[in-house]
């Protein structure tokens, strides 16, 4: 049977046998009553490689993205972001289901916010508005193509957001990709951030689980909401060695990925009619975009299906890539191949 | 004492002698319990002349949009709206605070929406995603500068819901200025929407109320949703006859505000650094855009007001006016007087 | 036509010519942007009456409870109330629909809470808890037949309250009937409380309107809910000077109701099988308990109105009746041989 | 090193070698883009058993069951429960702090329900109430000690429930306990349900996860809402294997727990002063009840821990122990021993 080449998320990836084994023969203890040695373990790393106080296990990113938000802002109260962020667009909208938050979106430019897009955003007291206080970005940007966030930018939004009263989070399902890709640490691009967000089981190739860094009291406020949401899980520690597996074995190979992503961009820029959302390869994620006379995105996506490449369209004339640890060198070969094929069916 | 000139809102108008009378002779009865005569008969009134099957008369305009928003949107789904508008910037977020609603808020242009920019943004059935279940506008557009959309947008905009199964809801709190200004009726401007909400007590000059109007099933919905809010008034036919005077008695009269703020506006076009916003007085509103270097809109604000004259900073360069009912020809005299001398003052 | 004997609530009393001269003459302004003078001379004279530092006029009591609940309560909290109160029993959820709030319901004896029903119900610090705010009494006691609080009580629940560090609120729609049955000011009622509301438009006869009363913080923070609610009003002078006018003048004649249902209760004591609910009337409310041999709650209710007496069924086998404003001592013989007449006709 | 018998929570089983085995080894797949085949296979196993249509796994028991109520409940409606259930009492108010549901408790006897405590509770459509949708039983009841409840009062209540349009749900985290307890298989417990909710980490002595089952559409519902509390799990089969290993072979000992504890109940009974909650042990929990003049919950927890065995003190004087898979015979006579001495040194 034909290989399939799954490009779709980064999400996709499967333990490996060292990874399972780390699983197996985890310490474990009741997480809810107690504490679980393996969670405790894995959260003092993730707080440590984050410079942060503390952090908290949850199954999955949208809950410590939306524990954050919950955290951060109280009654009444609105935040601001980025329009395309995975907060605002992808998390069936719990911060206002949920928490009854508004989110006041700013389009920014693929993903990125400058400080001229947040002066004078936040409101004035007043009883015909809400309060602003919380400031997201995400980084990397997954519907900005994997975009790092420039951290000049970072560092003046989060100062703006300080000297105006407003916490700031980020949503760093992806910052993994971007340390791995700039050389600066993950306790450096989290620095002006009051609390951060970061997944294993993206890039990292964990099973399960997700991270949310910040604060003793902050943490504090996000393991009860944590409660609350049903994120409260016993001898988690089996999926939180996975995740430990992950951080201390899987980090250092990042780099990999975002090379198969810079190859992959290729492919397709060597093909006219296609072309790379904000003409840069950042991290793993490819995003290309296809002119129109070419046929839609979800044509192509059909096509490759077809012959084995799995991707999802991101709008109605493009489609996204995402490289990971489960795809290799002759993976992006066969790729180059078959699109070159599909391209030449077309023409 | 000097008199002030108070150009701040419409909703500043005090009952006349004859508006009094009329309240004072209300027939009344208990509105919770069973019904007031009046209130029944100023919702009849209202719904007529918006061509809906019922009406429901409430005590703010800001109610009747928020339970507008909440019946048309069930758990779990977001309301598009133009992102200056009314209901997601004045009303301290409601929508997310009481109902838990997602806003989708798009940039128009002076608040008016156009088809290009709501295609595609009805979001796919998806766990990700909130469901879209509502379309706002808002008619005349007040952060617009009292903007008249053009009824064929509106249609055309309200098609489209209809095509993907949204509905639509006009914020018409200045709906009567919209149709004295452009000879359409209430009820052909109301007829491509689900619901409309109106207000009594801006340029109708009426004190207190506004009413929803929309299919008799929506209005069942409304009514309860109102009982929630605390909308409940017993013998509120005191009120809702002074709506009903000002309907029968002021609305003929719009007009002549529409006529002072075309005065007005020529007060600012004659001076330099001056300029209308969206270069057109629509209707009442006159939202003036000041140049930088003759000072900000707050100095200009205390400056008028110094001499009488009052009215709203509406962001940092620009100020808002709207005549009404106890504005006369005197006042827009008037007040081209002072404002000549507080531009020569400044040169 | 006969006349009807309107007992149903004292919600249903009409504004007398002089409160409607009262209203037609009132000082307005728009209470959203400036102050409305008639208002504030309410507000003022209501927190004066109830000994606290300020007031907020509402539309409706449901509103200053449900207001009153969310300030008090920050999110993920709970409040403790009597089982059969009006705040959890008939303001359709909006603790919770609107707050999101937990009601912990202890069933009291005729609506009277004491010292042991509330000992131990704070609950601890726990991430399995919400925590618990506050304390919600109701005096006069609706579903407990217009029973009035012994105060010996109401000071003991407070007093443990305040130890626990949990707030106060006092429902007071017919706080006015409790001060004037038992000649305890309404301040001194008041005085154990954080929070008290009433209402104008029950016992007082005034149309429309609630206050709620608190400290000046408190009511700040009640002020800007109220907008949320959609409360704020414009020249909501109109009404506030009906209720005025009737602290004012109606303030006084609240015995005059007791009176005649003390009459209304000997009615029915003198027929077996009908008995006083409590075996005491307190105020205005009488609350008729019928023996099962005689018929239901419904077929009276039926029958009497058949007569010109209208009532509310408020169980299966009980009856509701309510005096007030309208109701005079000619009601009450009317009342007398109506019943008489009817009890013969059974039997 | 003294061994503790920790009889504080059968959450507190750690997963056995054969277990820790069949999770390294699971087939996974990436359940929130696809789906994860072992995550697959314990969903229809478990629909199975329970005799509904389909299944879905969470991280949690208070998420599936605040997912239950809240798709069973849609907004501004109420839920009836027993008062000392858990849903109500243990998951932080998530129903009203999330989902804005309020929870009508009746009180029952030892967690008992009968139809006289729900006949007349569903409540009239009417602007001032909310709506009734929902009864929620829990079986074996917690709080009441393990209590079994007789299949032929649940069967009553959810036929009431069903004539009067409202839908069941059963929080049976222990329904495995009851199944093998009273020999009557977990499907016809579950029959009179729509919904039941069951954990797999407490007498099955998996390490993590619960399954809702109930109709397709209710679970296609369910899995939605299960992503909006961010319960979105990848490879969620490394979890899900250990419990169906848990479901294949934990499910037939659940009797050894029941006969510990009965064996621990005979420890208490035999010393005065200490009796059994309900004076039956119906599954793995004890509930004891203990004399004033003995000392308070808090001090016997103190002094058994001294000698190693652990417990919660659930009131002011009673503690509660759990039998459970890491509970051998030797841990019962060891603390029978222990017990014997603490009550020889107090007396």
């Amino acid at each position: 049977m034909r290989q399939e080449i799954d490009l779709r998320s980064d999400t996709l990836t499967k333990p490996t046998p060292a990874m399972r084994k780390a699983m197996a023969e985890a310490e474990v203890g009741d997480a809810v009553i107690d504490i679980d040695p393996t969670v405790e373990r894995l959260e003092h790393l993730t707080a440590e490689i984050l410079g942060k106080e503390a952090a908290a296990f949850m199954p999955s990113g949208s809950m410590t993205n939306q524990v954050a938000v919950r955290v951060h802002c109280d009654r009444g109260s609105e935040f601001i972001c980025e329009q395309d962020c995975h907060i605002y667009q992808y998390e069936q909208g719990a911060f206002a289901s949920l928490s009854g938050l508004v989110a006041k979106t700013i389009p920014g430019q693929g993903g990125v916010l400058k400080i001229e897009h947040l002066r004078g955003q936040v409101r004035a007291h007043n009883d015909h508005f809400v309060h602003t206080r919380l400031l997201c970005l995400e980084n990397t940007h997954n519907r900005g193509g994997g975009r790092i966030l420039p951290q000049a930018d970072v560092i003046e939004s989060c100062q703006w957001a300080k000297s105006e009263g407003v916490a700031t989070h980020l949503d760093g399902a992806r910052l993994w990709n971007a340390a791995a890709a700039t050389g600066i640490s993950e306790a450096e691009l989290a620095a002006p951030f009051d609390s951060v967000s970061v997944c294993f089981s993206k890039g990292l190739g964990a099973p399960v689980g997700s991270a949310l860094v910040g604060s003793r009291d902050f943490i504090e406020q996000a393991r009860r909401t944590r409660k609350l949401f049903g994120g409260g899980m016993r001898q988690a520690g089996i999926i939180a060695a996975g995740a430990l597996y992950a951080i201390e074995n899987h980090r250092g190979r990042l780099g990999e990925d975002h090379e198969h992503a810079k190859q992959l961009g290729d492919v397709f820029r060597s093909h006219e009619g296609f072309s790379i959302r904000g003409n840069s390869i950042d991290s793993n994620i490819v995003a290309v975009e296809i002119a129109a006379n070419l046929g839609s995105a979800n044509e192509w996506v059909a096509k490759l299906e077809e012959h084995g490449v799995r991707c999802f369209a991101i709008s109605d004339q493009a489609i996204r890539f995402v490289t990971h640890l489960d795809i290799h060198s002759d993976h992006i070969r066969q790729m180059r191949d078959i699109f070159a094929r599909l391209v030449d069916a077309k023409a």
